[in-house]
């Protein structure tokens, strides 16, 4: 018997920071700047308890982005590991740009450590998985390689950015972006 | 006889400012996160005289950003216009590579502005030469067509980040940096 309220109580507050970080993902989506009040008012709860939860909005921006990338992550996971590097490629783009098609607050809303370190360290485990599909495909030979595996990485992620920004900035549609991604990466891996 | 005091006061104004920003882009270079006090000794003058002329940090580095890209618009004018446009593109690429190597601060030191805005516009003078040759060779047939110019030259612009970052992060040489650079985007122009 002991216990049981403690349980309930953990249960509780990960139901609560569900709801927040959905309300959140949604909110921010719409309106990039979004106050933790206004957050707190989609998620239906009192701005202290937002506060309860995520110190400020710093913590909750790190909250959603380790979300997403679970999400990303659990996704990625899903690729098939036996096949041609390239069909990997393809559904590692395929994925990585439906992430952004999503949350679409990726493109517009700031994140804390926006760095260069930081952004580097927050894509860690999703270049992970990018790093064995290259890896695969420069050791089959379907992949060029003139450059280390980390060069095809690192541009691969740096067009899927340029690509989310020229949608952000109006200058290219979802799919003319989406497109443009995909076929360039190809262009650099593909020998 | 009117007007002589005045014009040389302003070319002496002038002159400090260039010792100042001279001395900034060399202590910058090497200690990234050197205090204005720390510029105004290197350049041999007091912290106040460099306060007089930049009210703060983010206006000095304001100003190195455009001492820099007015000396690179002067480099990429003196590509010949004429010639073959895989030629210029190749020229272009190597000119925006050097700079990146003469001025080590443009991948260590966070410049203001650092939004995908800020940064867009930032790079306009510089993005408007690639773009004059993009168009060019996609006119000649030399170059892809399958997507908008605007496309090729931000990948172009992202991809060169990409290889400072990887510079200086230590992950990768200048030389290797530059060199997958250069190759991949021809790669993406290049049809």
């Amino acid at each position: 018997m002991t216990g049981s309220p403690g349980r309930r109580r953990r249960a509780d507050a990960e139901r609560s920071r569900a709801a927040i970080i959905d309300a959140a993902i949604d909110l921010l989506g719409r309106r990039p700047a979004a106050s933790m009040e206004e957050i707190a008012a989609a998620a239906g709860v009192a701005r202290q308890t937002v506060y309860a939860h995520y110190s400020s909005r710093e913590a909750l921006l790190g909250a959603i982005v380790e979300r997403i990338t679970g999400e990303t992550v659990a996704a990625l996971n899903a690729i098939d590991p036996g096949g041609p590097a390239i069909e990997a490629l393809r559904e590692w783009l395929t994925v990585s740009w439906e992430v952004v098609g999503r949350y679409r607050m990726l493109l517009t809303v700031p994140l804390p450590a926006g760095d260069a370190a930081g952004e580097h360290d927050r894509h860690l485990p999703i270049m992970e998985r990018l790093t064995e599909i290259v890896g695969r495909g420069q050791a089959t030979g379907e992949f060029t390689t003139g450059h280390p595996a980390g060069w095809l990485v690192a541009a691969t992620i740096s067009l899927g950015h340029t690509a989310g920004q020229e949608v952000a900035a109006g200058r290219m549609t979802p799919e003319q972006a989406g497109a443009a991604y995909r076929e360039s990466v190809l262009r650099l891996a593909v020998r």
